[in-house]
């Protein structure tokens, strides 16, 4: 089983929590590959630096100097630091953008109503498999950021969940995949203020069911429907957990 | 034959001549490595972000903000822009701190009389030969930023050169090594001025004769003596060269 975790922002931004976290991934045996998000980090940059974040409903767009400096953050300081921690936790982990061994290349966002930036799209050949097999084969943990190219020399601020999906479809040709998306609550909750309410395992009909029933709403509408996406390309399980529970068994399994 | 290549901040603080180079390097044939140093780039940003860069008898000291925009800038801004133009080129390079992989263990330098703050030095068993190994028996080119690790979850700024000469000398072990220079002389020249005084190949003997003239001084003897140290230590040729004349054969050859 590959086991391949998602982290976002709130776990980054986080200093001892992240360090934890990275513990208990270090802790997980057989072969793994994280994603990680960015964080705050960027607009207290950008902030720093004078430059206004630039965002349309909610959305930032990537102008150029925002691309620099989200590299900086994202493929430099979170990266690397990440990496190191791993590396004393003895998990041989090897950071890598998009652009390093051609790991993922996408496409700038074409421009319609909205002109994002750099920012990357993702097709179905975005993933070099080839690379991530090679690392894994070699016992090399891969930890992705969310900066991917064109290959063209341009590279492209791109979301950390689809980066995450890309490659547990893209890698499920050949492994069983777990995709663990990393998050604040335990899972799927019948009530969302009681941890006891936990729903451990969701299929496709109990998905739908709990929409009617308005269990499932919001926000949590797009990730799970993108989850079951993942399991019909090939995806055995998708997971959401809480990151103190990722080597336990206290989590949603959508299956 | 293996050849490394180590380029400074000339060329990496000017954009069109650093595409120039990573064009003409993309054309080598076989197995490569490049090593890159920082440029004029951090000095920069910190002073944008009112950090006042310290300096101690013209040695830049690595307090914990320095480290952080170096890491940023190095391992993030620099090395992600190199290794996507060559993906450009159809060379696929991939880029690496000495975290990643556990590609270099350097330590934090002792503090004597100064301290350096967070900065890396080597030893002979830093280099894992055999990340780099697989690396390149696998056709792809390592761009190595000169951030190293402890080991124990920090991270290092490290000498460029001497991460170079490291490579070098932990890959001659079972590989032919040539290590390439890049500066802003087409090579050692007799008369400074004067390019037609190129000095195409300097053994020992020449050298020590050299210097005894005059012909080698200041800066040009560290750099020489580091050099022929690591011819000592197996490495077949090291090549003083310009950006331009990287795939041709006008340099200074020591052997």
């Amino acid at each position: 089983m590959l086991k391949i975790f998602k982290i976002g922002g709130g776990i980054i931004d986080n200093e001892q929590e992240l360090e934890q976290f990275l513990k208990t991934f270090s802790t997980i045996e057989g072969p793994k590959v994280l994603i990680h998000g960015g964080g705050k980090g960027a607009s207290k940059m950008l902030n720093q630096l004078g430059i206004e974040p630039k965002m349309v409903d909610g959305r930032r767009i990537t102008d150029k100097a925002t691309l620099d400096v989200v590299t900086g953050l994202y493929a430099g300081n979170i990266n690397k630091n990440i990496v190191s921690i791993l590396q004393k936790y003895n998990c041989d982990a090897l950071g890598l953008s998009g652009a390093d061994g051609n790991a993922i290349q996408g496409s700038k966002r074409p421009v319609k109503t909205i002109d994002y930036g750099f920012v990357g799209d993702l097709t179905d050949n975005s993933i070099n498999t080839k690379l991530f097999q090679l690392l894994i084969d070699n016992g090399i943990t891969p930890v992705v950021c969310a900066i991917t190219h064109d290959g063209n020399g341009l590279l492209l601020n791109t979301n950390a969940d689809t980066i995450a999906s890309a490659i547990a479809v893209a890698l499920a040709n050949k492994n069983e995949i777990e995709l663990n998306f990393v998050f604040d609550k335990i899972g799927v909750l019948r009530d969302v203020n009681d941890d006891s309410t936990l729903i451990p395992k969701i299929n496709e009909n109990l998905y739908l069911q709990l929409k009617e029933e308005g269990v499932i709403f919001e926000g949590m509408i797009p990730k799970l429907d993108n989850s079951f996406n993942v399991i019909k390309s090939g995806v055995k399980n998708v997971c959401l957990v809480h990151a103190q529970n990722i080597n336990s068994d206290i989590k949603t399994i959508l299956c």
